[in-house]
C-alpha cells in the first residue's frame, strides 16, 4: 500500500513507453487533502536536473498537491527545452486534477542528457494516463512504476497513534551522501503545518538516506518528499511524528542498500567512542569509499588492514594506532595492532558488521554500504545511467 | 639502470623468501659519494607504516647514504615489534656497510599487518645478502625486487648537462593522491645541497605522482627519495634540475598508469579555463574518483552526464550548466547540453582523453587515472595487500 495506506491519498502506475521493457514508467501521488502541506530533500550535488531545480521552487511555499514521478530519462543536462519539459508535465498533471501546477512536484530518473521530443511527448501522455488511473489502492503501481534497475519495489509504513505514514523508494544504484539517485514519497494523514514537516523530514533524513553510500557518487535527480493530508484529523506530538518518520525511512534505506546494483554484501559500519559524530559519519563513510576494502569484502577478505588505510585518510580526531577493529564480533585488530587470526571471521553471510573503536570519543554513527563486486562493474559498464 | 645510471651509486636485488613465488624481494641502493645529500616525500596518510616513522626520521637532517626496500609485507600496524624490526633492518644495513644506521631509509610493500618473527628473520638476512650484491649495474636487479603486482619493473633515465638523474617506481593500484602506493628511488650525480633536493623533489611530485589517482585510495607506505652523490661535480642550475626531475617523475607516472591492476583504459583528464589550479585539480580528482564513470569507460561508454554528475560533487568555482565535456576530442556536451551524439567517439583503444572545459577562468590541471574493470574487482578480492 506505502503512499496510499495513509487516507487521503490516490496513486496510479502506468506504461508510457519510456522503459525498452514495456513496463510501468510514470507514477502519480495525489492527496486529496483536506491539507496540502508538504516538505521535500533534494540532492547536494551543484549539477541539478530540471526536476529538481522545478521541484524546490514548487515547495517553496510548503504546499504540493501531486507527485509525478517518471523512470526511463532523468531529464538532465538537456537545456532549457528540457526545463520547458517538466513544466509542461506539470501542467498537463494539474490541468487533468484542476489544480494549479505551481503544486505539482516532479521528478525523473535513467539516463542524464536525455530529454528530447519523443521523450516529452511520452511523458505527458503517461502523466494524463496516470491521472486517469488514480486509484486509493495505486500505491503498489506507482512503487512498482518509478523502479529502473531496481529488482523489487520497495515500499513502508509506519503507524502512528491514529494516524500513519507510509512510503515508496526507488534506487538501486548511485547511493550516496547527500542522497542517493534515489526517488522516495511519503505520505501522511496526520495533520501538521509544513515546518513541523520539513522538520521531521530533515531529522529522519539525516541519520537514514544520507548515511547510505553504495558506491560513493551522487546523483543530479535526488528527491524525497513528504506529503500530508490532513485526513486523519489528528496532529501528532512532533517528537513522535519525527520518529514514525525516522522508523519509516530507516526502513527504506535498508531495502535500498539490500537492493543495491550488483552487491554480494550488506554491510554495516559502526563506529563508536569518537570525539563527535560528524568524526563518526567521516570515519565510516571513508571505509565505504574505499574501493580496495570493499573488493576485499566480494571476496569475504576480512581485511583489516585497509580499513586502517581508509581512516587514516580522514581529518577525523583519534590516533590510528590506538583503534580496535572488528568484523562480525571478532577483533582482529586492536590498538593498531594484529589481534585475532582473520581465519575466525566468517564472510559468507550477506549481512557484514564492521566495528571500529577509535578510542577518543563518546560518539556513534552507523554508515550503511555495499560491497564492490563483479555484478556492480558489468550493470554499471554494459547499463547507461 | 636506472638507481645506477647516475656516477656514485650501486644498487642490487636479493631473493629473500617474503614472496611465495621465490621472486627478488630485497632491494638496496647505496650512494657511495662523494655528497650523500637526501630529500623524500610521504604519504599523507595518517596511518603510516613503520618503515615510513623511521625513514621521515632519517631523512630529517637531509642525509642518506642507502635505501633497503623490501616486498612481501608493508609492516604497517605490526606494533612496537614491527618498528623494531624497521630499526633493526637498517642497523643491518648500517653494519654491513660500514655507515650510520641513521643513514639508512627502509621501505616495505605488502600485505598491512604482516610483520613477524619469520618476516622479520628474512628481512634482516635478505639485507645483509643485498649488501653483499651490490653492483654499480644493479638498478635493473634493484627494480625487479621492489615489484609487487607490477607486470615489469619501471625505470627512468633523464640526462642532463654533465649529470644525470635516475630513479625506479614500484606501484600498480592503490594510487591515489597525496602518493601513491608506490614505493620511488631517485638517484643523481648532481652536487646539490639537501634543501634544493628537496624543494626539486616537492615540485616535481607536486605535478606528476599526486596527480595520478588510479582508484582513490591511499597507501600507508609511499615512500619518494632522492639521493645526490655529487660525482659529476656539476652544480646544475636549480630550475634546470628540478624540470629534469620533473620530467623523470612524469615517465616513471605515466608507467605506473600504464601497470595499473585490472586496467583497460589509461585515462588523461584535461581540465581548463578553471578559476585557479586547485580547482583544475579538484575536478579532475573526482572524475577520478567516480566508480559509475570508470565502469562507464571500462564498458566503452563514453557516458558525459556521470561527468557533470561527478563534477558537480566539487566545491569548484564553476556553473554546471557552463561546462563542455569531449571525449577523445569528441564535445559531447556544450554548456550543459547535448552536443555531437556519443557514437562518433572511438573508445577502443587505451588511451583516453577527457577534456572538461569549465568557462570559469584560466587555469589548468591534468589527472591521470585509470577505469573500473572486472580485472581491478578480482585482483583486489583474491588478493590480500
Amino acid at each position: 500500500m506505502s503512499v496510499t495506506a495513509a487516507r487521503g491519498f490516490e496513486a496510479s502506475g502506468v506504461v508510457a513507453g519510456l522503459k525498452s521493457t514495456g513496463l510501468p514508467d510514470v507514477a502519480l501521488v495525489v492527496n486529496r487533502g483536506p491539507s496540502s502541506a508538504a516538505a521535500a530533500v533534494f540532492t547536494s550535488n551543484r549539477a541539478k536536473a530540471n526536476p529538481v531545480l522545478w521541484s524546490q521552487q514548487v515547495l517553496a511555499d510548503g504546499v504540493a498537491r501531486a507527485v509525478v514521478l517518471n523512470s526511463g530519462g532523468a531529464n538532465c543536462f538537456t537545456g532549457s527545452f528540457g526545463f520547458q519539459t517538466t513544466h509542461s508535465t506539470a501542467e498537463a498533471v494539474a490541468d487533468a486534477l484542476e489544480i494549479g501546477a505551481g503544486d505539482v512536484v516532479v521528478c525523473s530518473t535513467g539516463l542524464i542528457g536525455t530529454g528530447d521530443q519523443a521523450f516529452r511527448d511520452k511523458v505527458l501522455a503517461g502523466s494524463r494516463a496516470a491521472a486517469l488511473a488514480l486509484a486509493p489502492d495505486g500505491g503498489r503501481d506507482a512503487a512498482s512504476a518509478i523502479m529502473t534497475t531496481d529488482t523489487h519495489p520497495k515500499e513502508a509504513v509506519v503507524q502512528g497513534d491514529g494516524w500513519s505514514v507510509g512510503g515508496m523508494a526507488k534506487g538501486a544504484g548511485m547511493l550516496a551522501p547527500g542522497l542517493a539517485t534515489m526517488l522516495v514519497v511519503l505520505t501522511t494523514d496526520a495533520d501538521l503545518p509544513a515546518a513541523a514537516l520539513d522538520r521531521a523530514l530533515r531529522q529522519a533524513t539525516r541519520v537514514t538516506f544520507d548515511r547510505l553510500d553504495s558506491d560513493g557518487c551522487m546523483s543530479t535527480n535526488d528527491t524525497v518528499v513528504l506529503l500530508a493530508s490532513g485526513a486523519s484529523g489528528v496532529a501528532p506530538a512532533e517528537a513522535d511524528f519525527a520518529a514514525a518518520v525516522t522508523e519509516l525511512c530507516a526502513d527504506l534505506a535498508r531495502q535500498l542498500q539490500g537492493d543495491a546494483e550488483g552487491a554480494s554484501h550488506d554491510i554495516t559500519v559502526e563506529v563508536v567512542n569518537a570525539v563527535s559524530e560528524q568524526d563518526a559519519v567521516e570515519v565510516g563513510r571513508s571505509l565505504a569509499r574505499s574501493n580496495l576494502l570493499m573488493a576485499a569484502v566480494f571476496g569475504n577478505d576480512p581485511n583489516w588492514g585497509r580499513v586502517l588505510a581508509a581512516i587514516g585518510t580522514t581529518q577525523a580526531e583519534f590516533d590510528p594506532y590506538d583503534v580496535d577493529v572488528s568484523f562480525n564480533g571478532v577483533r582482529l585488530c586492536a590498538k593498531g595492532a594484529p589481534d585475532r587470526p582473520v581465519t575466525e571471521v566468517d564472510m559468507t553471510p550477506r549481512a557484514l558488521h564492521i566495528l571500529l573503536d577509535l578510542h577518543a570519543g563518546s560518539e556513534t554513527a552507523t554508515i550503511l554500504t555495499n560491497d564492490l563486486t563483479h555484478d556492480y562493474v558489468h550493470e554499471n559498464s554494459a547499463y547507461s545511467s
